[in-house]
């Protein structure tokens, strides 16, 4: 399935040609370097101009000046949940899969890994030297890390001790029962009880997400206005727009305090994700103090770090940084 | 604050004499040995006998016939959130304080060690030689496993990587919001909203949560049954106590399910505390169906392990275990 690395000579190891490409639902990123303390080359292609993920691939190379028979380690982060050892994985939201032995066959020479998007997004916000503190918090001498972000999906990741940073571990957590609050969030919960046979937290702390609450608060039976233009209408002073945003907002504050409780994160929680950019000038004091009103534990989640990552590229970075990380044998 | 290990030679400080308690809500019990490799002697103490922490540890030395000069490690498993470096710690629910300089007087040639009473539960939970599987799952080489348990409260703690057992990660994720699923959920959600400002998973999912659940199926204001009466009841066939008892079974399933979908714990999920143990027969085929109808991510739940510990007293197991594994210097 891939080449061994067993008696390879650890320098010439870090030398070989790294190609990473982190897969998204429209846009794909493909970066490559020499070696790790390399400056990546990177480029940038539209899904929908590609019938399979090899073809891009093989256009990205090409774009790249890049032989793919030079390439010596392949990391491909990949929306999907990724199972170690499974030959075919098939893409979430795009009609592609991803092939490890017709991978192979395109990069003959390369050491394939394939990723979780999220995994890989999640090891790329780290260290917190590239991201914004919205809480200090008192981290201890614990060093668990939690990753989220709101886009097109709701990813969550952990890390049990960030100073050794490995692959993330990739979860569904956004998936799972959404716990309303207020009597506002429980109102949109019953609400959308009647169009989806299970509320997630994903249906509401997302892109798409806002636009259904968007939807509940004008009476409308589905959303008539996109996600994109509720923020735009927000940001040019629109009421209906920015009480979505706030109640949107209300929904993520109780999502972070809730992860701050079940993960209790030393390290701390790290926001990322296009929704997290775009709502980043609102996310102030009462976002905060949402966060924190978790009844008698509030002091808990007070003293949990909380940082919004500045981090551009999360996924190409992450891929670029796992390429560099030391190997084990039961790595996927 | 504690004696340092460097330069002490391994196999003496195997050699030590552990003691170990694990300090409950109304019981503590104590157990001692020469080393490892040795049965422990055990004791139980009814707290209420006495006015301190350690008034409760001398007699419970007295009792097992140990000096307390003699002890060289000592790890104490509390009722309360444990925080590295702090002098006292007050507990939960027993108006008592551990101080470590007092433990240190108490007990002058030994090693202390405080942590969590759900931590050391978590570790004498494992491994999964003594626990029944409940799901088969299909773990793969992911070894992270969570431990959660119902009883006085509800007790959550992650490990990362089973193989290597260190202290588990104990959360407050009990604390975290309820997530309600069916209109019976909801309705016991509304209505704990009225009683408590904050409702959380702990409210529902736990003894007393139990009562809450009867009080509310008998539109009474607040619980009049105590839960180990609402438990003889259903056994005795009551209708009303059966109706509890499955709708605390859903919302159980719930919890379970929604943790098989934030940690991803390849591992498996591990069910101990008190309430586990008397609901025991009734975590059937339908309990399992509950847990996995997540909506489109049922799959992802389905290949999740999960076991009922059979393990009688995991807080002090776990202490002892503890006692013996390999000490690091940044350990509390």
């Amino acid at each position: 399935m891939r080449h061994g690395t067993q008696g390879v000579d650890e320098a010439w190891e870090e030398m070989r040609v790294h190609l990473v490409a982190d897969i998204g639902g429209t846009w794909s990123r493909l970066a490559w370097r020499n070696q790790c303390s390399d400056p990546p080359r990177m480029v940038r292609l539209s899904n929908r101009d590609y019938p399979s993920l090899g073809a891009l691939l093989a256009r990205g190379c090409e774009r790249l000046g890049l032989e793919p028979a030079a390439v010596g380690q392949l990391i491909l982060a990949l929306p999907a949940p990724v199972t170690p050892g499974t030959e075919c994985i098939p893409l979430t939201n795009i009609a592609w899969t991803a092939s490890r032995s017709e991978l192979q066959t395109l990069f003959p020479a390369a050491r394939i890994r394939l990723v979780n998007d999220f995994q890989a997004a999640a090891l790329g916000v780290l260290p917190p030297a590239r991201a914004e503190p919205l809480q200090q918090g008192h981290s201890g001498p614990d060093h668990a890390v939690v990753v989220t972000g709101p886009g097109t999906g709701l990813g969550l990741a952990w890390i049990a001790d960030a100073r050794q940073p490995d692959l993330p571990h990739a979860t569904e957590g956004g998936h799972s029962g959404f716990a309303p609050e207020t009597a506002s969030q429980r109102a949109l919960a019953e609400w959308l009880g009647t169009k989806f046979a299970f509320v997630s937290w994903e249906r509401v702390v997302s892109g798409p997400g806002l636009a259904w609450i968007h939807a509940f608060l004008a009476r409308q039976q589905e959303p008539k206005v996109e996600t994109p233009e509720i923020l735009r209408m927000a940001e040019a002073g629109d009421e209906a727009a920015m009480d979505s945003i706030r109640l949107w907002l209300s929904c993520l504050a109780a999502w972070v305090g809730n992860l701050a409780l079940l993960f209790k994160p030393g390290g701390g929680i790290y926001l990322t994700g296009g929704m997290t950019r775009h709502v980043a000038r609102w996310l102030d004091a009462d976002f905060i103090d949402r966060i924190n009103q978790r009844g008698v534990m509030s002091d808990v989640v007070r003293q949990t770090p909380i940082y919004r990552s500045l981090v551009e590229e999360p996924g190409i970075q992450g891929a670029l940084a796992l390429a560099c990380l030391p190997k084990e044998d039961d790595d996927p």
